[in-house]
This record gives structure tokens, C-alpha cells and sequence, in this order.
């Protein structure tokens, strides 16, 4: 490096090679987003101009077709119909057929997933059925870098069916299983992320469903952090049970419902802890003694929050058309490309996720000492990220609204406020635990 | 009765008697009306012209409040300002700013009600709570007549927890209870609903409460038929436990989230079965354990569906300035009066409600042999109620939205469909299970 010759510091580049380094990125950007003209969607996304949304990974933007959607259901469907709309409009089935939409994007047949609800029961639920079908098993494996509730979940299951909850690493869950088995400990199941929230690291899902099976053990996929970034091809690789929710890559919106995928083979043994009457096999019935439906509609509870689903189902249409494997493409070259970036425009730039494409989810995660305050001093510069403790960026890149040249764009904006300490500004202390 | 001179039928009454009794009515109705101006709310919904809406114990008409503030949320909140409005919007704190909300409703003082969710999961909450509130109670009163998905929780968590069933119709719960007490057994809970679904009668809960508490078990209350139509008197009652749904007489719309109270006594002991990170006494530390929030937030689960629990919050405000003892006396009046007009008009009609003020909710309940039908011409006539399995016409009265004149209309429609057989056209004959 040679001294800047405007700022004279001894290590900044010269003013002239940082102009061909930003030249050079443009160029990139405009050319890769030519190639990947044809899976660029943004046009179904209202997202505000100017603004590069990193956060697709905590909540998706808002699809084109929700408004309109959300208008006829209010106006026409509940305030005109009312009552009416549990037929006319489909209210009722709802759950199944937005549980099959979902279906479509994570490589499950109709009939095995079901909408509704939050993850965390969701989780419960698919927990519960496992210590159900695997009743003399006395081991849950799960990842202790899991999302809290994952593991608040995991912990309380255990608890009320009588298991002991082993931690291990994705990668080294196999060896365990492996040793469990060899000890002759049963095991009930392996719960895992499909991509880790924190560091946006991929773990083998079909790798980890043959060592679960090996030993005898279901495969328990969260698909939070997958679902619509890539394929996921729960029937293809022998999934027993996953969950995931709506408003991430999904673009469902804030708090949109979650789901429920239940294997096929396992649906006749599912049990629902949480029995409500939407999930009895005759439910206008009304009879005083519970029996679950047919299939995967027994994991239903109650009266679904239907505005919230049905703007799911609305959002849903915005990946209509487009393939797991095109959007997966496209992400892969999309964080390809902010690494780079980053890489050439933020000197030491820390990013905790995998280089390698197979191990890499549609986020970068960026460690840093003031992440709080860099997230907030990107924010001020249309470059909106999130926080996650202690010290991570988190970069998330919903492939279908995102281009090449918004990473530039994010990658300059990081390295401006890097280079003139915006994120040391006192207006971004950390002050709330809400972010 | 003298033969009626158009039609020859000797039973029916003469056409001039007919019309002096329909003259009467209507004067009726709009000597009442005109008493009841101060609380007639028509003007804050959104109701279809011509119709009378029977059904707002199914479904809660429109608020007009309602579709400009999901407009702000989807297109402002989600759309524009995205993640920000966790903090901006308030979205984080909705589901205990909602659940306030609803306690100033049911007579719950600030926190101790968070909406969110499902009344199928806050009764598994509630029920879940309460063996851990009464650990060495073995025995669960409940109602035989509850709704399906009270009995199906109340069945599902008694096989959870080692609680041997016992029902009892709410009148005879008291001597149950003084039995089971005398004879040494302990009796965790008594758990009710406050209005019954199918005859619309109401349940003394105060005096339930206190028979639960004389035995040492905690009363649990199920608010679904009541909450917005009565006073309900939670914290005045000494009630232990409460749930209720959000689309009934609070009128949140489709499957709005529900709630649960949980009196600030039993907070501090209170476990929630269903622990998500929305629960956690500091969410974003992302704490791999579980420390449950302080007060009833730690009965939060996942990320709440936040389209749905806003319209609902908005919703709320459709009974702002009108207490529930002012909508109590205006539905008094109306259900009085809708029997009154049916008993005028539709010989042997069978009323199933208790004609005793006290001991009625809001609505009236009528058997009918073909109710199906019924509800189905009805429904034709613009007069819109519904059907519960098998033979119960069930006509809810919103008081807020209805008129007296209304309940003329109603009674009127009702006769006319059995005087022309209207019921049993075929193309009312009941075919789905879906109502």
C-alpha cells in the first residue's frame, strides 16, 4: 500500500487505485446482474427506493400481491361475506393449502405440510410427536449454537418425556450417533438447523438425516433459515419432521404464520399435545371426545390467525415461477460477491461464514467489536442489516429482490462508515435489547 | 285462533291480527331503540346493508377502524420501514399492549392478559399452569358441555399430567367439588366456560370461583362467549386463570389471536409448557438457557402474527367509551326482545336460552329439527346465524352493531322461512361438515 495522498495516512491506498477498485466492482455488479437478469424479481417487491434490505433473513419485504390480497380478504371477505368466507373463500382449508404452497418451496408433496401458528409450538408439536414415535429412546442430539428457542424448546420436551438432550455441532453429530449407538443409547431424534441464524453456515441436511436414521433416530429440521434461500428437498432426503416460519425468506410478513412438515409415514403415529378442533377428523361434529383427522391436518389447533395466512399465501406467489435451484444460484453468487466486495473495500473484514458454497446459508455474518453500532450506522445509510449479540452484522441476502449492485452498494456503505467511525457515535450505543 | 281468511288455514291467525302484531313490534322496536341511542355503535362498522348480522359469536363484523391501520402496517411498517418497526411501530410490545387492551375488557387490570396465538394453546397454557400451581391435585372438574377443543386440551393435558377427569355441569360443580373435598381428594382445577357455545347460557362465575377456591383449586375460565358482550370481572372475581379468542364479540377478525390472563398472583409460579425466545427475560441475548420474562410475558411463545394482532388491536378500540355493563344492559334488551318478537311471531318456536337475564348470554339458541335448513334460508333472507350440530339455530347478538328493529327483522325472516317450508328446499339439505 502507498500513502493516501489526500489523507496522508500511511496505509490508506491511493485515491486513484481505491477509484479503480470501486470502478472495477461496478463493472462486476452491472455484469453479473446481467447474467442473472432472468431470477431478478424485484419487481414483485414494494421495497423502498434506495434502500438495500439485508434483513430478508429477520423479515422479508413486502410482496407486490399482499396489499391487494390483504384488501379483498378485509373488505370483501370478512367485512361483506363474514361467515360466508369459511367456504366461499376458502378459509377452512386454508392451512393445508398454504402448508402445500410452502411445501412446493422446501421439496414436499402435498398433504405433509401445515400452516399456522408460531415455530416455537410448531417445534413443541414436532418434539412431541418424536418421543411418540420413538418411545423407549432416552437421547435428543441437538446443536447448542441453535436459535434459543429451538433450544428453550428442546430442553423442555426433554424434561416432560424423560430425555437426556446431548449437544454437538452439526458436523460432529454423526460420530455421536455413532458412539451413542455403539453404547446402546437409544436416540430419539437429531434436531438441527437446516442454516444456522448466527453464522449462516450450512449444515448437510441429507448427511445428517442418514446418520439420524442409522441410528435409529428421526431427523428434525428448523428450516427458518432456508426455507426460499435454497433447496431444502425434505421428501427427496427422508426428512421425518421440520418447522420453519413465514416471514423470513418467505416474505410473509411480520410474525407470519409458521408450519409443520410431517412426513407421510409418520402421520398415522402423530399425536397432537395441543388438540384443538380444527385438527379433529369431524370437526362440526362437535363431539366431546377428540379424534384426529386424516394426515398432516391432525397437527392443526385452532382457529388460524387467517388475515397473517393469507398474506402468506399472497407473499408466496412472489417465488411463483422460479425454482429452489435458480434462487440458490443466485444467492450463491449474490454473498459470492458481497464477500468479495467487502473483501476488497473493508480492510480485515472478519466474515465468520463459509467461504465454500456448500457450507454457505444466504447471509453473511460479519464479526465485529461495535457490530451494534455498525448496524445502526449502516441503517443511516439505506443499508439496513441486523444485530445479532455479541458481536455480530448480519447480513441476510433474499436472492429475488437483491442485486449485484446492491452489494456494492452495501459493501461501500460499510466501508464509509468503518473509515469515518460512524459506528463510534454515541447515537448508536446500544440502549435497548430490542433491535 | 280464528281461520285465516286469505288462506283458509284453520289455525292461522286473521291477516289484520297478524299485521296489528307486527305493527306492535315495530313500534316496539323503535321506542327501544330510541332508549338505547347511546349505545348503538352501528356507525363504527362496516356491516353490509340489509344485513342482520346474528353471527358476531362466530365472527365479529368489521370495525371501520380496521383497514386504514392494516393499510399503515402493511404498506408503512412492513413495507417501508421494515425491521424498524419492532421498535417504531411498537411491535414488539403488542401482544402485552393488546392484551392490556382486552383486560380493560374482561375487567383485568394491566398485565396479566398477552394476546397471541391460539385459545386452543392459552388453554393448554392455562391448563399446564395450573398443575404446576396444584402439584399434588390429581382430580380436573370440567364441563361435559364445553366446546370441543376445552374438552379435547382438558382430556389431552390430565393424560400429561396424572389428572383423573371429572364433569359436571357448571350448576352442580360446587357440590362435586364440596364431595371430592370431603372424601379427601385435591382438585387442581375447575375450568369453565363463562358463556355456553350452544345454549348461550351464562354460568355464575363468581360463585364458581369461589367454590373452586373453597375446595383449593384454581378456577380457569374460558371467556370465549362472553369477553365483549358482558362483564366478566376477572381480577374482581378472584379468577385464577382465563382464555378467550379475538374474533367473537371483540371483533378482530378471522381466527384473530387469542389470549390468556394469568392473575398476578400466579405469576411468578406460572411455567409456560411452550417456551419461545418472545418469553425470555432478555430476548437478545439470544441465551442458549431458558429465564422466563417477568409477569405474563413469559406466557409469550414465537414471534406473533403481527397483520392479525393489529387489526385486532384496532378492532378494540370499536367499543372505546362504552363499558361492558352499558353493552351488557343493550344486549339484555335485544336478546329480551328477539324472544319476545319470536315467541310473537313463530308458534311453538323453541327458545333453548334461559329466558332469566342472569343466566343468559348473547345470544339465543333455538332447536329446530332441520336447524340446517333453517340457518340456510335464513341466510337467504339476509338474516345471518349458524348452525351447531344437530338441531340448534344459533343467533348471536353483537349488541354494539344491532338494533331492536334488527331483531324484528330476524323474527320476521325466521317465520316466514317456516311458514313457506323455506327450510326444506334441498338445496339446504346439509352436504358439508363445513358450516
Amino acid at each position: 500500500m502507498t500513502p493516501d495522498a489526500e489523507t496522508g495516512h500511511p496505509h490508506a491506498p491511493a485515491a486513484a487505485t481505491v477509484r479503480a477498485v470501486h470502478d472495477e466492482l461496478d463493472e462486476r455488479a452491472a455484469r453479473l446482474d446481467a447474467e442473472h437478469a432472468q431470477t431478478d424479481l424485484r419487481h414483485r417487491f414494494l421495497l423502498p427506493e434506495g434502500l438495500v434490505h439485508l434483513d430478508g433473513n429477520s423479515l422479508g419485504a413486502l410482496p407486490a400481491a399482499v396489499p391487494p390480497v390483504l384488501r379483498r380478504v378485509v373488505q370483501e371477505e370478512w367485512g361483506r361475506d363474514l361467515i360466508d368466507s369459511w367456504n366461499t373463500a376458502g378459509w377452512w382449508d386454508a392451512p393445508g393449502r398454504v402448508g402445500d404452497a410452502i411445501g412446493a418451496v422446501v421439496g414436499a408433496g402435498p398433504g405433509q405440510v401445515v400452516a399456522g401458528d408460531t415455530t416455537t409450538l410448531r417445534l413443541y408439536q414436532a418434539l412431541r410427536a418424536a418421543a411418540v414415535l420413538r418411545p423407549e429412546a432416552r437421547v435428543l442430539v441437538t446443536d447448542p449454537g441453535s436459535f434459543p428457542t429451538d433450544l428453550y424448546v428442546a430442553h423442555g420436551v426433554a424434561a416432560e418425556v424423560g430425555w437426556r438432550v446431548e449437544l454437538a455441532d452439526p458436523d460432529a453429530m454423526p460420530v455421536l450417533l455413532a458412539d451413542l449407538t455403539a453404547r446402546g443409547e437409544r436416540v430419539a431424534a437429531l434436531a438441527f438447523s437446516h442454516v444456522d441464524y448466527w453464522t449462516g453456515r450450512a449444515w448437510d441436511l441429507p448427511g445428517l438425516v442418514r446418520a439420524a436414521h442409522d441410528a435409529g433416530a428421526l431427523a428434525v429440521a428448523d428450516l427458518c433459515h432456508s426455507a426460499g434461500a435454497m433447496p431444502v428437498g425434505l421428501d427427496e432426503h427422508d426428512v421425518d419432521l421440520a418447522v420453519g416460519c413465514g416471514y423470513k425468506y418467505l416474505n410473509g410478513g411480520p410474525g407470519a404464520p409458521a408450519y409443520l412438515y410431517v412426513a407421510r409415514r409418520h402421520q398415522p403415529q402423530f399425536v397432537n399435545p395441543v388438540p384443538g378442533w380444527h385438527g379433529h377428523a369431524d370437526p362440526f361434529a362437535m363431539a366431546g371426545e377428540y379424534a384426529p383427522a386424516d394426515g398432516v391436518d391432525r397437527a392443526r389447533t385452532g382457529t388460524p390467525p387467517l388475515l397473517s395466512l393469507l398474506a402468506l399465501e399472497a407473499a408466496l406467489t412472489a417465488l411463483d415461477g422460479v425454482d429452489a435451484d435458480a434462487v440458490r444460484e443466485r444467492s450463491l453468487s449474490l454473498t459470492a460477491f458481497l464477500r468479495e466486495c467487502l473483501e476488497s473495500l473493508v480492510p480485515g473484514v472478519d466474515v465468520v461464514t463459509p467461504r465454500d458454497d456448500e457450507r454457505r446459508g444466504s447471509q453473511l455474518s460479519l464479526r465485529h467489536e461495535h457490530a451494534y453500532g455498525v448496524v445502526r450506522a449502516l441503517a443511516e445509510r439505506r443499508v439496513v442489516g441486523d444485530f445479532r449479540a455479541p458481536d455480530i452484522v448480519r447480513l441476510g441476502v433474499a436472492a429475488p429482490y437483491l442485486t449485484h449492485a446492491d452489494m456494492v452498494t452495501a459493501a461501500r456503505a460499510y466501508a464509509a462508515v468503518l473509515a469515518d467511525e460512524e459506528h463510534l457515535d454515541p447515537r448508536h450505543e446500544r440502549r435497548s435489547t430490542v433491535t
